[in-house]
């Protein structure tokens, strides 16, 4: 399997996401840490800190939140620590470090951890594994501790997790006298892989790969449990697509699920723990049926955005061409998910499909999650919004506008550690091959058979197709150099040294197998027309509509820009202009094309037929709805 | 204000409706009779007589189904007493007299009768008025007892019902020492209204007039009785668009509401109280804020069909312009409520307007409701259905097949005693006024200024336009006839005894004042083209898309006739051709035209535009959807 380039390695130059990291770093950072310290007013308070201080008691008081409330800190250490691995910050890596040492104190002499339990009441502790969240607070802290110990150096975090391994290893496991169970939120089978990675003991790959093979076998764990707390087993999921425990991902073991079911996050967690563990432990089936799924996501279950989730009701999967734009959920953090495992799937077996979806969900369904000024975020990702629907009906689950803060914050901190983390999206490597999947301008190195590479990316993405990549060794290295074609860049055009040349693509990639010596620069032209996509015909959300996409970005219309009632427009294909302006939405290339739109006045219902007036449209980017005030939003109009 | 002609006047020869009043005389009301006795297997155990049993001491056991399961009786009692003016039935009528007599044993000596309470603790009785509907249960029973006696001259259940009446008034009213409540669920106002009627007692007038003078007043009473039982008053409707009590139409007093809110029955009930008491009382600000309510469901809040209820939260109305097909609730009852509010407005102020609404329902949203057979309903009348994400999406609550009775079984009733009542729909009359309302073929009589006048409408509705009407007067008569011009007729001709005339036309009713001699008839011809109509563009739901009519009817596609995926499908307007099927649906005019299909093969999203080939696409009425299976259906689609 491939590895990510270390994040020291990689400074990111890029102008579209520099900013963007650099507002994570000096904004996002410091908002988060002071929204878990409850020190933000009029935002909905965390008690993250609190709890802490709680458990190691330092203070008196009840626990605050969720019962995974926990890992926000865990999140938002993994998050500094990216950061602080590209940028030093002293006075941050100090704050971390005491975040740390709050925590020890917190932790119990047999290595347990968890505010929830240690304030509430231990003897519950591992009695619901299916709700409670705690194997997911741990790999959290895996994760965390891993980052921090990449970043730093420092090994406190990474000893404190191999303490709460310890500990939920004596409880859990297959041997007869442990409990045979698994998370109801999977995310601990990747915080394991990464605890292997920096501390080479197998123990912790086993045990993930034990929470991936009794996943959904019967007797049902999660039925086993219930009882022993004298509670019915099973669960009421009405009109699910799967019954029983498909929330979970534990309706069937997880080698015979075929379709994304259930919570899309834990879906895509799960999907990522059974490739990385899958590919660590040389099982190949688990990253099969992880592809098996991933396609089913990608060709039937999964927005043009690059979200998923098509219901709220359990922040789900709904079925197969199920696309509401209205109501869907796409959780910022599910479309992070997804891509995690794309990233993952692709290093086992690259294929430039996967590196589509993750620049696909990034430019679109994540970015969409965070406001232009990094304080404010939206949990759920529409792509049509009528607010007094998202106010007035009931049956909604959708803010029309961004908050600073939630209750339940999972997707600030994740967003927080996507941007400062970047970097191990850009390349992937080993000894005798090199991937470079996101054209972001970056400059990296890279020990290519012995030799040092230096690789300088030049891009203008999602702006401009043209893209360079310069390739420097300190001395003569032969080694595969494999450059994603983006499946929206039709005919491309490539020179090598200023030479034009003949591009060999296999599996999405173009592939130079040569020697590289002091310098070679690959120069890739990608045309970006815009593109006015169609929706397949089996789901009935699309029928007779286009979106507009330029390069790896979806486009929509806002009010703001088109007026209210955006259903009575229709656009002419084929009429688009791309230009960009500076003072719009921070710099975005705007999209203008001939519109027509439905003028009528008329009863509630009439004979009469709307007439239809030219007008002119202008669409922006999608990541970028939502930054001017409350109104419209469509991603999806009906073609003229 | 007008009557309706007495059922007993009036024979129904209607080739559409006669069918279906005796499929409902011999089917509908046998089938409801044993669903009541628990005695159809496979349906939903009802528990209604049951109940009566163990009240009434003559066995054991607690009490079966809803608080308010006894209503299922009383709305039983009323369809048969419609039936039985019509269709003198020996043996029908010894059953309900049993069944009266049953009720009898249940009532206590006080006059209250409830089995809800009387089995589970009199103690509770009239402390949630909000929530449990015993002031509901006695209107349907006053109804009940109103029609009985009409259909059969017998008093029995009229003196119950005002040992009941008696009953309430002695705990509630506006007195000091009194209970200052009204009912959570609208319907005694009605019931009242009718006793009053019978039996002239005005004081049964004064307790209906002060339910509505007292509706949403402060101090809230919803509000003083939940505190009284020690809960916290108040109720969380989120993003109910009138919070607090919209739910009830009790969020401000009625005199105030200008928008439908809420439970879309209750809403309905409400108006034709007030307006039926309004009308009696002579208070005419009872009538008028009744008739802006209805306006504004009229103009912004009501489907084609005739169908209220936009959301299924709180089986309630939505908000103005928001009317999804796929989600709607539309329940059957609902649809009665508001013609039963419509025919009561038109008696006080008579207006095209009203009768329209009640042809609309009648023929599209409430016939829906059953099926062709009578012995199977829909609660919830979509406009469109994709049955698998009926039953795939927790968030969605429509059934895509009939069924064959609820455990909340309103609405089978509800459409029997509008069935078996249609009569009172299509005339009304005073002295010197005869309104033709609905032109369903039936011979009637009426005393119009001492003259016998005896009225003989022929018509073919809803297949054909062609009417006439017979008027023969035993000696001449001097008075004004109404013949209601469909909005959806227009340049309609007339001719009186053969010779064409200029009809004069006021507020939608032609109108000929005039001495009527021992024959006149009046011929009319309402053209019946096939129409595509357009939704109002202030809605989102259905822009771009058309809707086929043809006279009352709304037409829809069915997959049965269409094949799948209806959503791919676009119609050419002004390609309708229109021919009766005697062997179609139990006989039905279907509609043909000129459709596109799009069609093409491709991934979730693509460059690729759908091809588009011409087909032929079959309609058949809305009412009688549903009858052949499951599969898609959809009334509205797209404009090729």
């Amino acid at each position: 399997m491939l590895k990510p380039l270390p994040l020291q390695n990689i400074r990111i130059t890029d102008p579209f996401f520099a900013g963007r990291i650099e507002t994570a770093r000096n904004t996002a950072i410091p908002y988060m840490w002071a929204a878990l310290n409850d020190s933000i007013p009029g935002v909905a308070p965390s008690g993250c800190i609190s709890n802490f201080e709680i458990a190691a008691g330092l203070k008196e008081g009840s626990h605050v939140g969720y019962v995974f409330q926990d890992s926000d800190l865990w999140k938002w250490i993994e998050g500094v620590a990216y950061s602080l691995a590209t940028h030093p910050d002293a006075e941050l890596e100090a704050r971390a470090d005491a975040a740390i040492e709050l925590a020890a104190k917190a932790q119990l002499p047999d290595g347990y951890l968890n505010t929830y339990y240690t304030i509430n009441g231990l003897d519950r502790r591992f009695t619901n594994l299916r709700d409670n969240h705690e194997l997911y607070v741990a790999g959290h802290m895996f994760e965390a501790a891993a980052a921090y110990y990449e970043a730093t150096g420092k090994r406190k975090l990474v000893d404190m997790s191999c303490r709460v391994a310890e500990c939920i290893m004596k409880h859990i496991g297959p041997e007869e006298d442990k409990k045979h169970g698994y998370p109801g939120h999977e995310e601990i089978e990747l915080g394991l892989a990464r605890l292997y990675g920096v501390t080479g003991e197998t123990k912790y790959l086993a045990l993930a790969k034990y929470f991936l093979d009794a996943r959904g076998t019967e007797p049902h764990y999660f039925d086993v449990e219930a009882k022993a707390r004298g509670e019915k087993p099973g669960r009421d999921w009405r009109r699910h697509p799967l019954v029983k425990y498909a929330y979970h991902q534990a309706h069937k073991p997880v080698r015979e699920q075929t379709e994304a079911a259930g919570h899309a996050v834990r879906q895509g967690y799960l999907l990522a723990g059974m490739t990385e563990v899958g590919a660590l432990t040389g099982d190949m089936t688990l990253v099969q049926a992880a592809d098996t799924v991933f396609d089913n996501i990608r060709e039937k279950q999964m927005y043009i955005t690059g979200g998923v989730g098509a219901t709220h009701d359990g922040e789900s999967f709904s079925f197969n061409y199920d696309l509401p734009p209205e109501r869907c959920y796409t959780e910022t953090c599910a479309s992070i998910s997804l891509i995690m495992t794309a990233a993952r799937l692709n290093r086992v077996h690259p294929d430039g499909k996967y590196g589509d979806i993750v620049e696909k969900a990034l430019y679109n369904g994540i970015l969409s999650g965070v406001s232009l000024d990094g304080t404010k975020y939206f949990y759920v990702n529409p792509l049509e919004v009528w607010p007094e629907r998202c106010e007035r009906r009931q049956d909604m689950d959708v803010d029309p506008e961004r908050l600073g803060w939630f209750g339940c914050a999972c997707c600030p901190p994740n967003v927080l550690r996507t941007l400062t983390g970047l970097g191990s999206y850009i390349y992937a490597a080993d000894d005798s091959t090199l991937l470079v999947d996101q054209y972001i301008a970056s400059e990296a190195t890279a020990k290519m058979n012995g030799a040092k590479v230096t690789l300088t990316t030049d891009a203008r993405m999602p702006w401009d197709g043209q893209v360079s990549v310069r390739i420097q060794a300190d001395k003569p290295a032969g080694f595969t150099l494999m450059l994603r074609v983006p499946t929206w860049a039709k005919n491309f055009s490539m020179t090598i040294d200023g030479q034009v040349a003949e591009p060999v693509v296999e599996n999405g990639y173009i592939v130079l197998n040569r020697l590289f010596g002091a310098e070679t620069v690959v120069a890739l032209e990608f045309p970006m027309e815009v593109r006015f996509m169609s929706a397949s015909l089996h789901t009935p959300n699309y029928a007779g509509k286009t979106a507009l996409m330029r390069g790896p970005l979806v486009y929509c219309l806002e009010e703001k820009d088109n007026g209210p009632q955006l259903w009575n427009l229709s656009v002419k294909p084929g009429t688009a202009e791309a230009r960009f302006d500076e003072s719009l939405l921070c710099g975005v290339t705007a999209i203008t094309a001939d519109g027509l739109r439905d003028e009528m006045e008329s009863g509630l219902y009439t004979e009469s037929v709307p007439g239809r007036n030219a007008v002119p449209l202008t669409f922006v980017p999608y990541y970028a709805w939502g930054n001017r005030g409350k109104g419209e939003m469509a991603v999806w109009l009906r073609r003229a």
